[in-house]
């Protein structure tokens, strides 16, 4: 598996906008496991958002997609930049393949 | 819903340990929707960990269970401290309940 968690900051007041582009444009990709869109709750502006792979290769094949690439073109403008930005290595948790992990 | 995204600091070589602790004591747990455990790629030594509830009196009710207590008991010992720690309102993703965004 393959992951993400990104922080990304919005134009002020473009949180809920920028958000349901996110939330319909990453829908149907393939290879994706899990795609938890979260505001931040101290932020206003803010957006975190943890993605889980099947593979590095499926990730970087939806950027691509033409769906994704329409979400990307209208979020474009309201993004003011991006925080934190941590790539994982998903080891477990409901929803997951099982890990295979030692008792 | 409630959501966590939070970053675990292992004690040194300490990481596959703590992440066979950390999926067995979180199965389970009363409205817990999601629960990712992932390695951070970059840091040998630590553990991201995002979390979706239901509500945040399930997350707080979720650490009186005997199962949560035993892990947090066995875990404490491999902890040496703890980075980002971010309380989130998720609001959409795949395996979340439809989050009735605007179109």
């Amino acid at each position: 598996m393959y992951g993400l968690i990104g922080k990304i900051l919005c134009t002020p007041g473009q949180r809920d906008t920028l958000t349901a582009i996110l939330a319909h444009g990453t829908t149907g990709m393939p290879g994706c496991i899990s795609y938890v869109i979260a505001h931040d709750a101290a932020d206003s502006d803010a957006i975190w958002v943890t993605e889980v792979w099947d593979s590095q290769h499926s990730h970087q094949a939806s950027l691509a997609l033409p769906s994704v690439q329409a979400a990307i073109a209208k979020a474009r403008p309201l993004i003011a930049g991006f925080g934190e930005r941590v790539e994982t290595l998903p080891v477990a948790g409901p929803g997951l393949p099982a890990p295979g992990l030692p008792d």
